[in-house]
């Protein structure tokens, strides 16, 4: 066996429309570098130098989102919220593809909608909701689990859109967080899947309206979920395999 | 094929410690037939001519849980709060047992540390508490689970003791219910769990205390609960098997 | 409480493409009624006066499977091999939004590489596959399931197409049989998901050039998970709902 | 937040019972220095410098496993077989309750019918066994999970003691390998458990009539359990907790 090598950073992608925050002066005073640069902020902040995180945004070429920057992604966290249908199709099949062949995916708040999260789910997606500036306290239900790790209990959010069940996803494989509000609502507002070769993460804390991505827990928990969908190595998307009788026998043998 | 029977009635029996309703005279009143007497009562009022109800309590000998009595029990509900320790380990096994062989167990509020449910857990199955008279809200997060048939959402219960997380179980094999209190906390109070040939249903409402046993949305659940628990048969519980290779080619062939 | 009704018998639709066996003199005797005509034959001898099975097919005016014929299926059955690609786009919207709304869905064999099981589950539902007239084995692994209530542990598969891991699927949230074949595959033969409403059973053994669809112990698999994946009730398909602050403390209630 | 540090060495016990070994001469041969020693030696093989690894096994003063040696584990691994029962209750329940305040445990081969394995699992753990030299294949089912990293698909174990199912055991939270033997039966070899703050890995390859634990891909599958069981740190054991309303209000907050 060789040494180990010290691993290669991550290569993370911050997506989110980027939009808001160029309208609507509020958000932008709120997220000067947009929501996107205030994610990225937080993922450097927690996993420094193990990680080499950039962005992209929904109005560049190909929504910032090509072949090149895929291929030299491992972790992607998308937030949308009010252009879900502007997202090419052809660009979201792309994506699924590589969260398939072993990309790490990490869906924000109201991304729970876009167009990538739900053909990953094959359902509807939707939830119960209002925006009524309550708390929001998200309580840790998996105590072992490396997403949760350094997490109070509870994170306390002084101010956020409320989501509510039913969420219309399917169950989780691993589920980590559930959120009440102050109206009563309860929410699975961290919820682990694996699809393919990799692995996504949904996190609910979120929003143009407040800042919940300058909060230092809500911070460590998007950081911990990069780390966590970090894939091996990204292979290639599964596909239908004609396979000989005895066909293990001589082969060298991969992966699944 | 032989036409289909009508089913046999389910046999049920409706286990409590009995205690509190003999020695406080305010539980008394609110429940004069004991907990477990509400508690079947409501079993009844659902399933009808479908189930045939006894009920069973700690200073009965062997608690009322005699071979003979689990030789004819199909689903066993439980619960329990002063007293886990008076129970028997020998009826603790022998319930164990006949739920791996196949009999349904419902385990009711504080029954979450009683002797059986820990046993069949194997954690401690602890969680936060106070008893301040908060609303609890049970939320459905599994719509199409059978446990859920009917029942609103939320379920809206005025006052009851207040559970939080994080409760120490297994992850459920299957999430029915999230309750959210007044007082912020977040509480898996509706989980399903397949041990052996068994199935067990946690479900938390329910206390002395408050009159929760006679809240008709309560009363749905735990007659779905009971339903959903149902063994096809009780058979054997599951045993270490030397087989021959090819035992199977000639075996008639049997259950798991 | 009002008695219990007898319940109203389980609509079924059994589909299958319905073409090998008009084309293929072979399978036409194997199968002289389709294997849609096997397949819910074995539905109806199982489940008798409790389910009313009609059959629908590729040919068919919108695949046989309008608005009015969903409307009137509680549960549907699924066979596919060859012409995927000719399924309707419209009419796999139709099928899938019904199954959120509550619809049971049996997917069988070769049908996981169809439509609309890869658009519910959100991967590529591909596998390993020779075709070699293996024995296969099926194996219970969670024999207090009711799809696994009185099937032979294994279940003897004389001649089959092997089919083998990786299965590119979402985890199952129940995992009732697992398979092995003559060569030395290994696969995740029976997966039960929910998703919104609704409940999806995939089942592999069966294939046009095996009489497996006349198998004794695979009828009864089949008709149980019929009988398993029947809805309460077919309800609506889950939306996005803008709900006020404690809106259920006035409403009259209603399902998730 | 501070820069990174290099993360301290994960710290393992590997332990077995120890005899088989000094016993039988054939099995001495076998593994010179113990089944314990061949394990170990995987580890360190794989992990290097991220693991310090020692070993215990039965014979030893409270089986090698006092406070003070778990009070310095952070992954722990088990084989036992002929000798489940001399282990002592008390330092059963020693393991149990540091599995739950975050240690890892990896459970090996027959240790499925240990005490620590039962008692955490809370079902009778049994399976189907013969002892035949069958060539078993372990194939991965979860592609994407860090124990299956760089595993080849299948394994091919040329000779082994042949596991079936039923297995009874609550259902993985992860399912990652199923193996098939040359005689038909398939069994769940590859099982990931949370219980509390630890994590728990049941591997089935293994025994003392083969040498499987020199394999180089079991022992790779053996360093990425130990791996991914590695706790962020071992905490305490979860309590009954009484909190007064809003507590989290001003407490400054703190693991679940």
């Amino acid at each position: 066996m060789s040494p180990p090598q010290p691993p290669a950073p991550l290569r993370v992608t911050v997506w989110s429309e980027g939009r808001h925050e160029r309208r609507d002066p509020e958000i932008a005073q709120r997220y000067p570098r947009g929501m996107h640069g205030a994610i990225a902020e937080g993922v450097t902040e927690h996993l420094g130098e193990r990680a080499r995180v950039r962005t992209a945004t929904l109005d560049e070429p190909e929504h910032g989102l090509t072949e090149a920057v895929l291929a030299e992604t491992d972790v992607l966290t998308w937030w949308g919220q009010a252009a879900h249908k502007e997202v090419a199709d052809e660009v979201v099949t792309r994506v699924q593809r590589r969260v398939l062949a072993g990309m790490g995916l990490i869906v924000l708040h109201s991304g729970h909608w876009s167009k990538i999260f739900t053909r990953l789910m094959g359902t509807t997606c939707t939830l119960r909701w209002r925006n009524a500036a309550e708390r929001e306290l998200v309580w840790t239900v998996a105590p072992g689990h490396p997403i949760a790790a350094g997490v109070t209990h509870p994170i306390v959010i002084e101010e956020q859109e409320t989501y509510g069940e039913f969420f219309d996803i399917p169950t989780p494989e691993e589920l980590v967080f559930v959120s009440s509000f102050a109206g009563g609502e309860v929410f699975r507002s961290g919820c682990a899947f694996r699809r393919g070769n990799g692995r996504i993460f949904y996190f609910s804390p979120g929003d143009q309206d407040y800042p919940v991505y300058h909060h230092p827990q809500v911070r460590r928990v998007i950081a911990n979920a990069v780390a966590w969908a970090a894939p091996e190595r990204v292979g290639a998307v599964p596909r239908l395999t004609h396979s000989a009788a005895g066909w293990f026998e001589t082969a060298a043998g991969g992966p699944a």
